[in-house]
């Protein structure tokens, strides 16, 4: 989400498969002010669906390094890609809905709505429904801009948070996934990033209010989950580090893998509905006596109101 | 902070017991667009501070019915009380700064900050500083007005902590305490809640981020706590059922006694900086037959960074 189109670009290693895709992913970019998606791309988006089985993926934030991962690993299993950004998303999403610059969260969620629907996709539901923005900064209490900060990362973590989860109770698939992006970060104390810390924070609550809403606003048997990385290897991230990634950095490409993986099993194999998933990357001794990274993914234990000395 | 001055009146029993103090505060409340404070209420402030040593307390939200609860107790044991709302605060304090309706949270800090200089406090450092707004609402994902919701919560329960953060790092003294009002929804999947349990959840994380400023950004051997209630009885929370009180719900005077008694301790013998703190209330059986409350405060364990399952 707050990455150029033209770093994007740079980052599109597979050509587009298919002109139908190119054409019609402009013609319904609300950047160039009109919605007027090519038949011949509804068409498609159903016969990728239909024709591969569930998921299909809508992706919040299709234009971020992490989305663009996301829509490169499902487009090449077969899945149609719909992104939702400020950005349009890369050349292989099936369909790319362009937010114009200030759109509150009600006119995104209006937007994504009303572009869906006209898209003939009113009653399409996505097996995979993901909040792959990224909004990050640091700041710690005596910031001159604390303020301001604590308002960007509210704004870019936890209201896209919750566009997506207003959307995913109208467009997610029973027996869907429903991912949100947490960080470790909120879950110690970390005075030097305030603002980003305390919108992580949010977002893990998130998971867990939103858990409660399947079978009620959310479908049957689908999941909502919080992905908690310390660090996402992005452009982003290594600018600001000299270029360079660390060793305990997560490629974006791991976690769209596992997304993929846990897209194709059962529900009842996939990561439990409410789990905050910890996904840490370390460098490993390999065979061959060099390093190699290796991540992992593991439930976090949140038994967080166990109550001990009384005082 | 969300009721009325007129609701307030009707709370209070106590008559004023210093001309000064009521003349003081209406001088000084920027309603009357001018700060002006008379010589003789700095000196009274010292007098109270220095006559019975610290704590004295800056109460950010001291017109709330908490704020005035906590003004009364430590006015009663002869501690000055600042008050900083957007109503004047109870009769009972010392100072009550008005913010003009909108001020933004930078404003704020601002005002506050050359209130308190030009009324000779520039150095002066309180015993206690806390936040006794409380902002509060319910709504679930599929509300029409979720987004106006997550804002109002986002700014009555975040942002006001994060002001009395800021004012903290300059005001609060060495040893003193710093207190947030955090929520038992933010411990558990509340999806009727959602606006408020994901600021409620931002501010267990402050408590945790700001635990890490002590020696830094906040002085040495001082503490920072959140208060984890149910519910507390409120006129607000009575008024939104039907009058009446549950039998769950914490009366704010049991909070303040406990904050007047904790600001007495030596900090060793206080909660551990950085605790989450919960607040529960009970009906038990009394020996003569009948139900009474009993409130008690306990330490919530909050290891949540422990990992099990592989995925």
């Amino acid at each position: 989400m707050f990455l150029s189109y033209s770093s994007l670009l740079q980052r599109r290693i597979r050509p587009t498969r298919n002109r139908y895709v190119l054409f019609s992913r402009k013609q319904i970019s609300l950047k160039h002010r009109k919605i007027n998606l090519q038949s011949s791309l509804t068409e498609k988006v159903r016969n990728i669906s239909t024709g591969t089985g569930e998921p299909s993926v809508f992706c919040y934030g299709g234009a971020s390094a992490f989305g663009v991962e996301i829509t490169r690993r499902f487009t090449e299993g077969g899945n149609g890609v719909v992104s939702v950004d400020s950005a349009e998303g890369s050349r292989e999403c099936t369909e790319s809905v362009c937010f114009p610059p200030g759109a509150t969260c009600k006119a995104q969620v209006d937007i994504a709505v009303r572009t869906l629907e006209k898209s003939g996709l009113a009653d399409h539901r996505f097996g995979l429904m993901v909040n792959a923005s990224l909004g990050w900064t640091t700041g710690a209490i005596m910031d001159d801009n604390l303020f301001d900060s604590v308002d960007f990362m509210h704004r870019s973590n936890v209201e896209t948070s919750l566009v997506l989860a207003k959307l995913a109770s109208r467009f997610l698939a029973p027996g869907g996934l429903l991912v949100f992006m947490g960080s470790a970060v909120a879950l110690t104390p970390t005075p030097d990033m305030i603002a980003y810390s305390l919108a992580k924070a949010a977002i893990h609550q998130l998971v867990m209010d939103l858990s409660g809403e399947v079978g009620r606003a959310l479908p049957r048997n689908s999941s909502v989950i919080g992905l908690v990385p310390v660090v996402l290897d992005t452009p982003f991230h290594r600018a600001e580090n000299n270029g360079c990634a660390g060793e305990d950095w997560t490629p974006c490409d791991i976690i769209a893998e596992k997304l993929w993986e846990w897209s194709n099993q059962l529900p009842s194999k996939r990561p439990k509905n409410g789990s905050l998933i910890s996904v840490t990357t370390h460098a490993v001794d390999n065979q061959h006596g060099s390093k190699e990274q290796r991540t992992l993914f593991r439930t976090i234990k949140t038994d967080n109101f166990v109550q001990t000395n009384l005082l």
